[in-house]
């Protein structure tokens, strides 16, 4: 069954998050802030101090496209492990567009498109967060224009065409169409963009009309929470609770989707499973990150974010999984963090891979490069285990399919797959930019 | 649920099929004949006269990883024509392959290696078969090697890494590595192959090896059995019965596992659907070609099969839907077709992506280029309806997504999608070759 709500954990934490701070005064923001970029219900379901809230007809009916997931047990790969941990995973790449992604970008476009919106603008890297979207736009009748960043605008062609199929108009990012791209261009005609520029364009374009809004595909409170249907069908799913639940962090919405109703039954006195999450070695904002208000962009047009960050000028290096190349991370996970609620881990790019290659060859999905961190760090639980002789319950999300991503998966199988060293100086570094 | 039971309608048929006949001696062959080739459970399901086959459970094991797959009302694309027609779809894209194919590598690798059988060998042209069959013998710990044709072996190489993500070993073909291929490389070093030259070298390895055999994706009655997991499933699910069913054709598939179990209802009275192949105008075997023993393969080292073919010297132009690109057709389709148990027509290419576009805009799925050939037929069929106001049910499958295909849809949205025009004189000129 398809759950009827999304879960707010807002209200069940000992304490609330910090709130976000208009970047010249310093005060909170308020509604009347966000209005420019967002639906009003999406603003109020950030705020929410409500514990539930319902899911609309509307959305479910588009949520049945490929909900409820499969909720499954990696036999093949407990055998090939010699574990006796028992490894369930919850599979989310059989979505239209083949990730997590369309579990918020469905309810957005929805609210959106109910309150007149005819437009939304976004950024993306590699294509998921955008072609999510446009998807869903196309469900709803609104138009969808996307800045993608340049780099990927012609390295990967395809993901464009994804999105392009679903009738969204993509732009290569820095483009001439936005006052912010044509300045970066007129200084760097060669730019291949980044992330932090494809957001300016995507607000400034979103700022500037009556009736066209923003879409964020991950770091907000509201996305987090559209995300739980992951843990809450898991939870309705699962025949015996996890003594251990993995997920991989970016922005956090993968992650906080499948722990938060966990959490809940943990905060009751339920259940008291360990909670971790694993981030790439090449961008590790919870395990070598600082926990202070930063920009959500590169510009540092957004207001100010209390979270874990590397500095909104840290430019992580250029892992295959563009998912997880972001500076900052959920304000909302990094309180939950501040407050001891879970732990975190790194892993490096080229033993992700080494784990998505053994969970497709045993369990026959090829992963995503995004989970194949959740993979690793699963598999190196069950190998503790089969080291202690423990049977523990582990839980992990499969956030999304790898056939996007074959290239990657090349690269590894040739040998020349690449990790990359961090020195603490180039964090350090960027965190002298953090706002005073 | 999933069936725990594969449907064979030959007992059911008014008439058994002809036999596939020995090219020599023109007897019909017999299990001896075929036993280098296929492990006996096989050779025993295609002649089986039993109505049931029961699905054992490592085969449900591993078809647990997407089955049952969704059954949906495309309410968005009804809405869209204006049609009081209602219209399902059976959405087989979820697969870890993407498309429907693994419902049958699944059982055949997994008989293949409960006789012991160490290696399979299968060839594949744009990939969809050859990762099916890679996935499906890493569930049950078998070698798998695949000849690809070499024009999709350069041009596709994501296809080929994931058959590689998943452990098969990948040739070029023509390849150095088997006689019939060294033959052909000898005369034509630059040869771009064919699915004709890639079938004869792995039956060729399959042959020569006391622990190895083939496995074929289509055409044959087992493979088509395996595939009534499709209809079975949509039996159960559906709401209301069909008027109209409508599936596309290449080797026939997906299109008998989607129609088989709806025609036994319709044998034993019960319901009176419609049921409509749909091919592509370029490869044309139902609607242009002629019902005669033929190769199944180019070279000519398969039994003879009487089928509707358009000669196996036929050449089908470059389509996108490379599973649409087959001279012939399954033996037992072609059997049912003479007997008048279902319609065929065929639809060029820019109305399948036309159709496919649509889809994707209102439904949210993209569709693999073979399915849209069923799409397109649904659409005109669901605006016939609008014409004559009858509220049909009508019910199509969705074998595949088109993740892997962007590149189609891209030349698609550009307005450089080719349309083919087949003189009769090519298809006369084929059947030319008809053995005696």
């Amino acid at each position: 069954m398809i759950p009827n709500h999304w879960y707010n954990i807002v209200p069940d934490l000992p304490a609330p998050p910090p709130p976000p701070l208009h970047p010249a005064t310093r005060e909170p923001v308020g509604p009347d802030d966000l209005a420019p970029l967002f639906p009003m219900e999406l603003i109020a379901q950030e705020v929410s101090t409500e514990r539930f809230v319902a899911i609309p007809q509307e959305v479910l009916d588009v949520y049945r496209l490929w909900r409820p997931t499969p909720l499954l047990r990696a036999r093949r790969l407990e055998k090939s492990l010699g574990t006796p941990a028992r490894i369930y995973y919850k599979y989310e790449g059989g979505s239209p567009a083949g990730s997590h992604k369309p579990n918020t970008a469905v309810p957005q476009a929805y609210y959106n498109a109910r309150e007149g919106v005819r437009k939304l603008t976004t950024e993306t890297g590699a294509g998921q967060w955008g072609s999510s979207l446009a998807f869903a736009c196309a469900q709803f009748g609104l138009e969808c224009e996307v800045w993608m960043v340049r780099a990927s605008y012609d390295q990967k062609p395809y993901r464009r065409s994804l999105m392009q199929v679903y009738g969204a108009t993509v732009h290569a990012s820095p483009s001439p169409v936005t006052s912010s791209g044509a300045k970066i261009l007129a200084d760097d005609p060669g730019s291949t963009g980044s992330l932090g520029i494809a957001i300016s364009e995507a607000v400034e374009v979103a700022a500037a009309g009556d009736d066209v809004r923003y879409a964020l595909g991950s770091v907000l409170n509201h996305v987090l929470m559209h995300q739980t249907v992951i843990g809450e069908e898991a939870l309705q799913q699962l025949e015996e609770m996890p003594d251990v639940i993995i997920g991989c962090t970016g922005g956090g919405s993968n992650f906080g989707g499948l722990v938060f109703p966990f959490l809940r039954e943990k905060l009751a006195g339920k259940i008291n499973p360990t909670i971790r999450a694993v981030e790439p070695d090449a961008c590790p904002s919870f395990t070598r990150g600082v926990y202070a208000y930063d920009f959500g962009d590169t510009a540092g047009f957004t207001p100010l974010l209390k979270m874990h960050t590397l500095g909104h000028d840290f430019v992580p290096d250029p892992i295959h999984a563009g998912g997880l190349r972001y500076h900052g991370m959920s304000p909302l996970l990094s309180h939950m963090y501040e407050l001891g609620m879970f732990e975190a881990v790194s892993r490096s790019q080229s033993e992700c891979f080494e784990a998505g290659v053994r969970f497709a060859r045993t369990e026959g999905i090829v992963p995503a490069p995004e989970p194949t961190h959740a993979l690793a760090e699963t598999i190196a639980e069950a190998l503790r285990c089969k080291e202690t002789g423990e049977a523990k319950v582990i839980l992990t999300a499969l956030c999304g399919h790898g056939h996007f991503d074959l290239a990657a998966y090349d690269r590894y199988l040739s040998g020349a797959m690449e990790d990359f060293s961090l020195p603490q100086e180039r964090i350090d570094e960027a965190l002298t930019g953090l706002p005073g």
